[in-house]
């Protein structure tokens, strides 16, 4: 038997992630390796915390790619923050809010959860009503942007909701960083986790982090120390410290993988936030025009919807896996399935960094039609493109990528 | 202040890694992205799989690589094999030792510990006095091949004495996989982690490991959780697990580093492991002679030398620091310090997959012999790389590289 190279098939990213990533990027990525202890790595690393400040919109010092995917900078979250015991108060519209609750259980702490239906953002008064009842909770945690059904919570609200009850907060903006707006320092939030391939476009397996001074106040008095050496920032801030400090040995950082992300982040400085922000706004517009001309609808009620994640729902009768087979064999075109609850019902279609433009907009609006018209579903035919032309046509936004 | 794209200087790295990455591994890493569930992905996983088996010399069907560095390998095998309350037996000659003593207390387990002065192997003898001393151990914690050092330990016998008392064996070859003989089956080991940055020549950010039936069916009937949901091997197997199940999604994983890591286990099957083996074998053989010939002499008694990972005692009176700065600043060399007590005693030179090959070695002595005369070191000169060419001419040894 022999083993030949791996030469993936060329695809089109509109999943939940990972996203299309830039060929700047992919070129950075592949440059040699030097050490992580270099000092032009060190360098690197220095500007990476910057730009990643200005990403999160924080002044935190303690910001930082750990070296590992999302879940893994959820467990950095929950693992320096939750002590055995500590009562924290976790609300669950998703997937990622179920992950929180456990990861709270496996810290040896006491979950509290506020449920809300998927689809729905995390309410601000039942939040409150339970810490009311719950007055030794010491953490509240929460979800951004729920990359199970592209619903958007008030990040600033239920913070303010949390501090006034004397909780530190943790949120998860894996599918918002980058994506849609995010401001660490202006709603308050004390520790939050992103990850690189969703909204940033970069490879995958690096989750951007930050923590305010109360969080890592918090995390050097803990009582018990961190269950996770590989997570435990009382010794990465030793290597990701400040910058003439110098750095000490803690783990080998992925070293090719954070040149793609600092190229991402350049990118994205680039560009600016805000205009990012409006991109994926603008694009999804033209896809949600295009996809109600379809007659199809969205999960999530529009004041509350994640422009970079589309829950789209199933049309009566279709069966939605052959539809993503169908479009993956004969479009090379990837969208996602639903999960838990939502699993056979709906379809998520992300918009997300370099994969939000009118190419695959429009690419992901003819390819539906097709399959769903081959399939006899239930659909609107003959007016989808049109209607996202007309999208960009009004506003005469010129597509950048 | 703007912020351009990142180029890193040219650097040949022999330190205690990460090594120089071949160019054919760099263009599989910068290859598009697709899903981490797409069908084609899923067939690249497989044979990672069987490639990894190979590697390892292993039939272990959980064989896998972690989505994190080596430092989450090691966790990965303590926080799924240690339960709180298990007496665990860590022999400790060097950092990584150390290390796992310390992975050991953070799952709730007692180490019992089993010192060696650093330089020297683990003492078979010494191993099974203190097990006759612990009748109630379950675990027994060791490393292969010490990147602090460049020792080298007796796995087989190791694990026999480990076995003989009930326990299992959790083994670190993060420096020996590729570089020098690892054979997990006929040694019988239970877990065992590597990483991807030493003499696989992949990029860091991986650690592949590998778990036996046994060490599988205890971490299936755990009494605790494990303590980590991230590299929790009960979820892990639903997504890393037989070929023709559904992936279930756990975490996205690394991608393009995927492709990387699939790309240098091919060019290990290509050029096969006993070559491989043979290769670091005879380019130490070279450098050792380049060394001694300068009068330098090595921390690590014959028998027990890694060929991969050379630490050479620092000559009387040579500021250490200082030469690697020059070696860095005007060769683009980049050797090792040594660590703890070590650090200003020992220089670790690497020779580790796809930089273990002539050319480095003969920069090597020639820089170190020219940086060292600069500085008056006591050293013999003009004869190193006549020495080192000995060994090349004596044995008609083809470079390949």
């Amino acid at each position: 038997m022999t083993y030949p190279s791996f030469h993936p098939p060329v695809r089109t990213l509109m999943g939940p992630g990972p996203s299309d990533i830039n060929p700047r990027v992919l070129a950075a990525m592949s440059r040699p390796i030097i050490g992580h202890l270099d000092p032009a790595f060190v360098g690197m690393m220095d500007q990476m915390k910057v730009l990643l400040q200005y990403a999160f919109q924080t002044e935190n010092e303690l910001t930082l790619p750990v070296s590992a995917p999302g879940s893994a900078g959820m467990e950095t979250c929950f693992a320096n923050l939750v002590e055995p015991g500590d009562e924290v108060v976790v609300c669950i519209n998703g997937v990622f809010g179920m992950r929180m609750k456990e990861n709270v259980i496996r810290c040896g702490g006491t979950p509290i959860v506020v449920e809300e239906e998927w689809g729905q953002p995390v309410d601000p008064q039942k939040l409150e009503n339970t810490l009311a009842a719950h007055p030794d909770a010491r953490l509240v945690a929460f979800v951004h942007a729920e990359t199970s059904t592209g619903v958007c919570s008030d990040v600033k609200t239920l913070s303010q909701v949390a501090h006034a009850r004397n909780c530190l907060v943790i949120v998860d903006t894996v599918t918002g960083l980058g994506g849609s707006e995010v401001r660490v320092d202006d709603w308050g939030v004390d520790a939050i986790y992103s990850g690189t391939q969703k909204c940033l476009s970069c490879t995958p397996g690096l989750s951007p982090v930050s923590f305010s001074p109360r969080a890592v106040e918090r995390i050097r008095n803990r009582k018990h120390p961190v269950q996770s050496w590989f997570l435990d920032l009382n010794l990465i801030m030793g290597y990701w410290g400040s910058g003439n400090a110098k750095r000490a040995y803690h783990h080998t950082a992925p070293i090719n993988a954070l040149y793609a992300l600092h190229e991402c982040l350049v990118l994205l400085r680039e560009e600016g936030l805000e205009e990012a922000w409006a991109r994926h706004r603008h694009h999804h517009e033209a896809l949600k025009a295009g996809l109600e001309a379809m007659g199809l609808s969205l999960l999530v009620d529009e004041p509350h919807r994640l422009p970079q994640l589309n829950a789209v729902k199933v049309p009566e009768g279709v069966d939605e896996a052959a539809v993503r087979t169908q479009l993956l064999e004969r479009y090379g075109l990837e969208i996602g399935a639903g999960l838990g609850p939502l699993a056979g019902k709906i379809w998520r279609i992300g918009l997300m960094g370099f994969g939000c433009n009118q190419r695959n907009v429009l690419l992901c609006l003819h390819a539906l039609e097709a399959v769903l018209t081959e399939m006899n579903a239930p659909i609107e035919r003959g007016h989808a493109i049109r209607a996202a032309q007309r999208v960009y046509g009004e506003t005469g936004h010129r597509d950048e990528v």
